[in-house]
C-alpha cells in the first residue's frame, strides 16, 4: 500500500471494517474448528467478503495468519507501576513468559515468524516499548537501571530462544535470575 | 515412525535413498526456479517418486522444507581449535552469524521454525554440540570457561533474537562484545 493510499484510510472506514471482520472470522473459526481447518474461502464466507478481497489484501493464508497474530500480540495496557524497578520488571516479564509459552502464544509466535512482512519486528517493538516505559519510570525516579538493549539481550532474548527453539517451559526462578543478573550490573 | 520401524531402517536402504533423492530435488528445484515455485508434485517428479510417497512421509510441503533445512544446518566438521578459548569462540561464532544472517540462512531458519516437529530443538542441539566441543577443550587445558548454558543465553540467544525478530545485520564488534562479556564473568 502506498503511503498516499494509507493516508486516505481512516479508522472505521471500509478498509478498517474489512480488516476487523476478517480478523474476527479467523479468531472465531480457529476457536470453533481449530487452525488446521482454516482456508481462505471459509474465512471469506464467514467474514462476508470475497476470497479475492483476502488474496488482494493479504496475499495468502500464512500472511493473513501472521497479521492476525501480530494484532493479538499488541499490548492492551501500560505496564503496572509499583515504584520499584525489579518488581515492575518481574511482574511484566512473568506475564510475558506466561503468554509466550502458552499453547496459543506459541502458535501466535510461529504465525508471526512465518509471515514475510515486518511482523516479527513489530512484535519486538511492542515488547521493547513496554519495557521502555518501565525503564523510563526508573529514570525519572533517579534509580539506576539497565539500558533497553541490555534488557532485550540479557532477559528477553534467552527467554524467547528457549521458548522458540527448545520448546521449554521456563521456571520462574530462572526468569528471575536473568532479571537479577541484568540489574546487578547497574547496582549503585 | 515407531522406534521399531526406525530400528529397521539402515543407512543406504530404500528409505534413506528416498530421503536423499527428495532432499536433492528440493535443493535443485530451489536453486533453479526459486522457492515460491516448489510444489509436492513437482518435487516428486524430479525425485522419481510419487506425490503420495512425499505426503505419507512428510505430511505436507512445509514439513518437508523444515526437514531439508534441518539437514542443511547440520554441522559438517568439528570447530577449529587454536588452543585459545576466546579465539575459538570468535572463529566459530563469526561463521555462525555469517551463515544465519545470510539470505539462505534466514530462509532455512524460517523453514525450520515453520515445521511442527522437533526441528528447532535439533538445530539448537547442533549449535550446542559444537560449542560444547570448544568448551571441553578449554576444560581439558584447565582454562577458565563459562558453562554451555551461559554461552547459549548470553551469546547465541541475543544473536538469534536480533536476526529472527529484528532482521538485523550484526556488526562483528557487537558479537565480540557479547563473547567478551560472557568470558569476563569467568576470568581468573
Amino acid at each position: 500500500m502506498s503511503s498516499a493510499t494509507k493516508e486516505r484510510l481512516r479508522p472505521g472506514g471500509r478498509s478498517a471494517r474489512v480488516q476487523e471482520s476478517v480478523h474476527a472470522a479467523v479468531r472465531a473459526l480457529t476457536a470453533e474448528h481449530g487452525r488446521a481447518a482454516l482456508t481462505v474461502p471459509l474465512i471469506a464466507t464467514h467474514a462476508g467478503v470475497t476470497p479475492s478481497t483476502i488474496y488482494r489484501r493479504w496475499g495468502d493464508l500464512p500472511e493473513l495468519l501472521a497479521d492476525v497474530a501480530v494484532e493479538r500480540l499488541r499490548p492492551e495496557s501500560a505496564p503496572i507501576s509499583t515504584g520499584d524497578l525489579r518488581t515492575d520488571l518481574q511482574l511484566w516479564i512473568d506475564q510475558f513468559v506466561d503468554e509466550m509459552s502458552s499453547g496459543p502464544g506459541r502458535i501466535m509466535v510461529r504465525d508471526v515468524l512465518a509471515g514475510s512482512g515486518d511482523g516479527p519486528d513489530t512484535c519486538c517493538a511492542y515488547t521493547q516499548d513496554q519495557l521502555e516505559i518501565i525503564l523510563d519510570q526508573a529514570q525519572r525516579r533517579g534509580d539506576p537501571h539497565p539500558s533497553i538493549d541490555a534488557v532485550m539481550d540479557e532477559i528477553i532474548s534467552p527467554i524467547m530462544y528457549r521458548i522458540i527453539f527448545r520448546g521449554q517451559t521456563l521456571r520462574a526462578a530462572y526468569v528471575h535470575s536473568l532479571i537479577a543478573t541484568c540489574l546487578a550490573r547497574v547496582a549503585p
